[in-house]
């Protein structure tokens, strides 16, 4: 790592965390919701709504930061990139979430909890890491770890829908199950896009 | 704002202004294809092909602009973000059309009507703001109602599915239906995009 | 084009000559998926799985060489997104390849053996042009006939698509069958993707 003379603008790094936060929270609230009963569900769902405004109004900040400051602590589009893609990963489960109780799922496949343990730990995983972007160490670890997990995610989507398809003899429930479990793939190719840009600014600083 | 010491460029506004007409003609053609007949149909789809290959030359003609020019009114990355943003609704809402007519989707839900009401308030906002780009001045009203008419475009998305999921017995045709309500909140999705691409631009020239 | 004073990197060249070399193999490999017998569907998915590996690899070379190097033959942003544009293609033809697998499609609509023809003639034409990258000559050619086939792939699809809902009595069926054919369709998409950047990059060097 090179040598700082100056002070970096560190609020960029605070929002990152906070960002993340949000992450943790919103696969916190999906755990939550496969075993809720109807009653629960919706105040679940209302929560989750609530978290993705935050993660919006956090994202929002740093771009605004972003266009009105000359002085970065890294690449501005990687900055821009990284917190575009922790939003995306909110906005995917906060619609897995609304996409379950908006269809009335009330039995979800066995597998789709283990989908969600991985999604868990992609969480834990990325918000450990943005404090570390200050300093850049022990940033290795985390992204091959991302991978392996998002490889093991795509192995289990891949059964869960070869599983709908065999099992589901009502095409209409068939329909709505699988885009909720595509929407949960989607967050894990998220996370692993996250670990990607976090990558590409660590190469950057090496 | 600052003060501009040398002329600019401004074919790229005249440019900008031109696609939001493509979007504007476009929005235009779906709602007139939501009462018309058989017979029509094909001929409102047939000037929507020609709508959307204006809109794809007038993009071409922004990146080769982009492309071969230095000196640019705004961030080069932005003036191709916000071109290829208004490019994807036309596409958007050219794929809905072309699928209305494709699936002999003779009626479609009522709540359909409300949707393409939202993307025409939409498009008529983004072809007014585009000419304000050259001033930047009242912008701030633009973005905030997009934002509003994104969000209530979303609730009735939402609603406008869990009816078809409710109402809708055969499976095939609620996968028709789907798919082109689907793509309308992409459109949707597409003009937040477009108000996103102006803010970023008028926040980097405030 | 300009005179070139100091030699330049050629190894981004080699690269993506490489690259365009699994999108080759990859599409060769979904042509034999057609007419093959169950007990071979596996190994030429297996062996697509690997090519699909070695192009993720070639994409991570690209990209680790961009952060870690200062002079590169063309914009940073533009090696960035040919080699990703690249790599969306071998991974949109892989899942088709593994859905048709996985959803045991047996017979598929004659059309789609069509399609795989426009893709494999894209995909050569890539392949072609990835070494003129260097001098940047007669790529004009190329991209013209890119647009040709992908426009034509898209009225193939359209057909396509209109034909599964016409004949398909089994919702089920039909619901697999879209998804294969649509990411056939996003492929052929993605190839339009790749000759943009091509352009791109051959536009600033002009």
């Amino acid at each position: 790592m090179r040598l700082r003379l100056t002070p970096r603008d560190t609020t960029y790094f605070d929002l990152f965390t906070e960002l993340a936060g949000h992450v943790v929270t919103g696969v916190g609230l999906l755990a939550e919701l496969l075993g809720a009963d109807k009653a629960e569900r919706k105040s679940i769902s209302a929560r989750f709504v609530e978290a993705e405004h935050a993660a919006d109004e956090a994202t929002h900040a740093i771009t605004k930061r972003l266009n009105q400051t000359f002085v970065t602590p890294f690449d501005r589009d990687d900055i821009y990139g990284l917190a575009n893609a922790l939003d995306d990963v909110v906005d995917s489960m906060e619609e897995a979430c609304d996409l379950i109780v908006l269809y009335k799922l009330e039995e979800l496949p066995k597998r789709v909890s283990e989908v969600i343990q991985v999604l868990q730990r992609c969480a834990e995983l990325t918000a450990e890491a943005m404090p570390k972007l200050r300093t850049m160490e022990t940033l290795n670890g985390y992204w091959v770890e991302i991978h392996r997990l998002e490889n093991q995610a795509d192995k289990l989507h891949r059964k869960l829908v070869a599983e709908l398809f065999d099992n589901t003899t009502d095409a209409v429930t068939l329909i709505k199950l699988k885009e909720v479990v595509d929407i949960l793939e989607e967050a894990c190719d998220g996370f692993e896009r996250v670990a990607t840009m976090v990558e590409t600014i660590a190469l950057k600083e090496s």
